[in-house]
């Protein structure tokens, strides 16, 4: 099985087709350079062009047409995946979503939006027909496209409220394109949605995506600082526990992260400043500031609608989720992540733990989310690197300590989550993907059932560095 | 200090005033039958007149008039609390608030609205003006007031989102009248919240209400039955313990409930069943019946967007909180009921266990509600009653199982919650409340501060039957 790459662009011709240097190496490249690890191994990384459908007929077209010619076809939102899911590991057809990008409609509780929207502007578009917003979001908001955010993402924004992504009812319907001589178009809800759904592409196109909306309310966003970092985390969960108070993101930044790496911060904190974000709703605020004055410790430093800041700091929660390793590593280039997930009810306890065993070396940043109706924290440890082989440690570390950890420095599926193969989207894509096109080398349990998870997977088909 | 009732009434005979025996004495009464124990003690309470003012001035005007003469009163909303809340024990004025039920003000999460207004009618108001609805209201719905709610009810539908009325939040602002010679005007919130809320108007008079609001949905009513009581129960805290799946209630019945008590129910059931009665987001459906879907046992029997039941049941709302209670009382006048906390951790274990000690003499009925953020239960046990030995005897096992009992059989604030004093409603009664007019005999600590709890407080000032 040759890719013929010349006869696939060929019939494509009369679509929207870049195969320029910088174009071309621009849109084969995803954030996956956050990850020393993987900017190791995948910094060379090429498609051999991009193709920008303008419908579902035309992607259709470019998949029959790839299927035909044996090209394989990496989708691609906006690139702002931190593991290389957006990357062509084989080279070939980038498919590039930026023209479907319309919003459709708007209902009570609903949205229906082509793939390509960026997730500010399915906000804004409910917003404007009827104060409605996605109940959570990327920090990447700004940029990031409702397609890449289901089919890549995991959660955010609103996540302290309503939980992840994967979790029953926070997609409502996702319209699938497959990879076969002929492509099926199919309609997923409900329990198989977990077919497609964070699949990196690898088992069907989304043409169209349902997504559940809440209300849309101006948002307070604040900085509470505490000079003892426990206080911190507990006040970031204890705020999240406030059944009465409506709020969007709850961060914590371990001391020294908002002095050293947060530029608009610094002059408000010290370098001892455990530093917490919050959004919570106007008609909320009250309420939380009832609790905020029974909190000792607790200093409001910064609140967006009364402050006296002279530099404003844009959105907090622009600080939180992945935009605070983004921030530290502009600041200081040896430092990654880690993806914890320090599960209820032992969450403050493995916090603790996890903190006297690596601080200052691993850094808390902590993001309240719900699980199973339970507040508790998603870790985006900052991580100053030294070795993958240090890296690795502190990886096996923290699962001994108890910890999960969703591995940010693999490109893999499987790799990156619970280290098992979803045996749902496995056999969908054996459906949906008989050639095995789609996204290569992102599952495994495709490439080699027998992988044992020893050591990191290396796709042997990866086109070599030239 | 004795009541000059006829120089008050004359003084306010330019208003609404009732003095005619059957309103007078419909007007002194509320659902406190429900209680065979306030049954045998209340019975006979009458006020001396009902005044109804149509606005804060009036307001002022009563509680100086009634102020100078020495005149208790009690405010009423819609008289639907059922603990005698409303009931003048001393007799003097009934103050009902029916003419003052303005919705003044509807603004994205909030409404501003007088106390005498029925909560249906708040949230006709808000559904029409933008979409939204109370966040909880008592299952009185239909008749009840929100200035009744606020002084005198605790939750509702809602809770399993929302927590309680009392949590920081759930209220946002009250306006208050204070019954000296010169009433003063003062408006609360946040901590100063607790002083008046949950009072039932023993130490101010709420003229105007601020509460935050949700958005309004086309909510999907369900019953699901279940063969197994505790997968019922277990079921309905799981469900609320769905992040992404938005429910407004989750009631469970234990069989033979349904089938006894529940009249347009009975054909779709059997002895056996117990039952769950849920409401559910529309756009949270399909997230619904996919948990639904991975439930054994689990039969759904209603849905009202899509049935067939010859008899329409009515709302789903009006078969939990106390409504159950009213069902079944109405077909045996010997039932009675207990509020039980089934406090998480161990709700599920001690629900268990409370019916194997007394299952069928008390029959769970179940409430799902948030606390501290944790899914648990409030229970509205359906009792069979026997003598008050034996049910003062169900409350004390209750304790000793480690299970709170907020007693439904006393008519005093301390004795229907936690049997303590708070401090801060009895410092502003001092302040608010000098001669302690307002709704005389709900305060054990403002008339007798040694009071020990070994048996129930008797009002010494209780008008006598005559
Ligand atoms: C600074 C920063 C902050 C971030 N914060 C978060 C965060 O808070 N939460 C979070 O979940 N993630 C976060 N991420 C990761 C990422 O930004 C988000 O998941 C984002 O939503 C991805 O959207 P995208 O349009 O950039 O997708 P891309 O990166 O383009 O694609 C993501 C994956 O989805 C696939 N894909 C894209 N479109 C389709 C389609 N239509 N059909 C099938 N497959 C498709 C791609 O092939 C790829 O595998 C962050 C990343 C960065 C760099
Ligand atoms: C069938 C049934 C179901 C119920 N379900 C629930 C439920 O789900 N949740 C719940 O919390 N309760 C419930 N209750 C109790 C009661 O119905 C509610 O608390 C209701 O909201 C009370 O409103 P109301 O207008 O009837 O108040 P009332 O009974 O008239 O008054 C309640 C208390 O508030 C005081 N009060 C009223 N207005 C004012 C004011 N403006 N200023 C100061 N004090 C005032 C009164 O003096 C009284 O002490 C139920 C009762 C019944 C009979």
């Amino acid at each position: 099985m040759t890719a013929n790459i010349d006869a696939a662009k060929a019939a494509l011709s009369h679509m929207e087709i870049d195969d320029a240097g910088p174009q071309l190496k621009t849109k084969s490249r995803d954030f996956f350079w956050y990850s020393p690890v993987l900017k190791a191994r995948l910094d060379h990384v090429l498609g051999d062009f991009v193709v920008a459908p303008r419908n579902e007929a035309e992607v259709i077209e470019v998949l029959r047409t790839c299927h035909a010619h044996d090209v394989p076809v990496t989708t691609r939102g906006a690139g702002t995946g931190n593991y290389g899911q957006a990357m062509p590991l084989a080279g070939g057809c980038v498919m590039h979503m930026k023209n479907m990008a319309a919003v459709k409609d708007v209902a009570p509780g609903r949205v229906v939006v082509e793939p390509g929207c960026l997730l500010k502007d399915v906000d804004a578009a409910c917003i404007e027909h009827s104060g409605q917003e996605l109940r959570m979001f990327s920090s990447t908001w700004a940029t990031a496209t409702i397609g890449g955010f289901v089919a890549g993402g995991s959660g955010g924004i609103g996540s302290i409220t309503w939980g992840s992504l994967r979790d029953p009812g926070n997609i409502i319907r996702l319209r699938v394109v497959t990879m076969e001589a002929e492509p099926r178009v199919l309609e997923f809800r409900g329990e198989e949605l977990a077919r497609v759904s964070h699949a990196y592409g690898t088992n069907g196109i989304i043409t169209e995506v349902e997504m559940p909306l809440a209300p849309a309310y101006d948002w307070v966003e604040m900085f509470v600082a505490f000079d003892d970092f426990m206080s911190a985390a507990t006040f970031a969960v204890d705020v999240a526990n406030l059944d009465g108070v409506l709020s969007k993101i709850a961060s914590v930044y371990e001391a020294p992260i908002a002095h050293d790496y947060f530029q608009r911060v610094r002059p408000h904190v010290d370098e001892g400043t455990n530093l917490v974000g919050l959004m919570v709703a106007p008609h909320s605020m009250d309420g939380f500031l009832t609790f905020l004055g029974r909190t000792q410790g607790a200093e409001l430093i910064y609140r967006s609608d009364d402050h006296d800041w002279q530099k404003h700091p844009g959105p907090v929660f622009e600080y939180g989720w992945n935009h605070t390793t983004l921030r530290a590593l502009k600041v200081d280039p040896s430092i990654t992540y880690l993806q914890v997930r320090f599960g209820f009810p032992e969450h403050l306890e493995k916090v603790a733990k996890i903190r006297e065993m690596f601080s200052p070396e691993v850094l808390h940043h902590l993001e309240v989310i719900r699980e199973n109706g339970k507040a508790m924290f998603a870790g985006l440890s900052l991580v100053k690197f030294t070795t993958e082989a240090r890296l690795d440690e502190i990886v096996r570390l923290h699962e001994e300590a108890g910890c999960m950890i969703f591995n940010p420095h693999r490109y893999t599926l499987e790799e990156g989550g619970r280290q098992t193969v979803d045996d749902r989207q496995l056999a969908f894509k054996r459906e949906a993907d008989p050639k095995g096109l789609l996204n290569p080398g992102k599952m495994i349990a495709w490439d080699d059932p027998e992988f044992g998870f020893e050591t990191m997977y290396a796709y042997p088909k990866l086109k070599a560095a030239e």
